[in-house]
């Protein structure tokens, strides 16, 4: 596989099928076609097709996918075949919220360690993690070989927690901060600003009565 | 201003810059060079200074941006000038967190409802929101003159959720489901899927490492 081939479009897409496909297993289905799986998740059934290609041959012409075997192969290119184990640094309102959120949890994500500079909320618990300061990092992800780190700090704060995070071996994180890191190559970020997706909405709300 | 021809990309960082000029200007400083900005968000000053360029001039060669008059102008290209109301459909793990999500305050949008269709849920209170069924949504969004809708809903009850607010009045939709809803032209959706993107770092983990 050439992960520099393959389209971020159709990565998403494959996690959006991955779950799908869960919860059609949990229901018991069998075999499912691409035109089902498309119906599911609102997409085309060429581009079910399309994007599934990219990762070989499954399914069979006129029977359509086995559940159980498609879902299998999507978490494998997903890169969820096991566990992972993640921190998150920020323990404000939205850092603590993202620690709740189960759906990290139902793929196979593990909050090993959470962070925060503030003193005032270290040694405090959320969802039985106590959080710890900045200084504890290299030490827990060490030991728990952590790869991902959560960014949820201010944007002011955002650089600095990413260079602690790589400094003590993270290779991936996934940043709300308001802010673009500046991380090495081998460093994979992906940025979430809710407020930015809303205010592309009222930007466009504005553009039509304008 | 056309709205067609720019970027979503320049439109994401107007949202990025709007909120560092909020900070610079409470720390009391009048002015700013593309310089400060762009080191402050971590971009090129080129970059910046190109965004600007979209929504008109800004700024005096060799002085830079008066910060308060390049927020206000930020604000008002994002549609921020006033108050937006928003409803919240699904008041699961990760709708709660929402609610309660300080970030979407402070930039102007007052959570006026929020809906699921557990009974269980409905009557409770968060953050002194009363959980209503989605009988009650057309009501809600026309009183409050409701354009934004956010979907935290499973999947498979998002395309229904959204048929509902668009009903109703709703003209954007913030979608968390992991779901590519099918909506009117004149609706705006932009999605966030968080478990997809920490997938899509996961994705790149593993195929660094096969």
């Amino acid at each position: 596989m050439k992960a520099l081939k393959i389209p971020e479009a159709t990565i998403v897409r494959m996690s959006v099928y991955s779950r799908f496909l869960e919860q059609v297993d949990k229901k018991g289905i069998v075999t499912i076609s691409s035109g089902e799986i498309a119906e599911g998740v609102g997409v085309s059934p060429a581009q079910v097709r399309k994007d599934l290609a990219y990762f070989g041959e499954f399914g069979t012409r006129g029977v359509g996918y086995n559940v159980k075997d498609l879902l299998k192969h999507t978490l494998k290119i997903l890169g969820l075949s096991g566990k992972w184990t993640v921190v998150v640094v920020g323990v404000g309102n939205l850092g603590s919220a993202l620690i709740s959120y189960r759906g990290f949890r139902e793929r196979g994500f593990e909050i090993v360690g959470v962070f925060d500079n503030d003193v005032t909320k270290i040694g405090k618990k959320i969802m039985d993690l106590e959080v710890m300061g900045p200084e504890k990092m290299e030490e827990i992800i060490k030991q728990h070989n952590v790869k991902i780190g959560i960014i949820t700090v201010p944007a002011s704060a955002a650089q600095e927690a990413a260079n602690q995070l790589i400094k003590a071996g993270v290779k991936a994180i996934l940043n709300f901060a308001p802010k673009v890191l500046s991380v090495p190559d081998n460093v994979q970020v992906r940025d979430i600003d809710l407020s930015t997706r809303l205010e592309i909405l009222t930007f466009h709300l504005c553009m039509k009565n304008a």
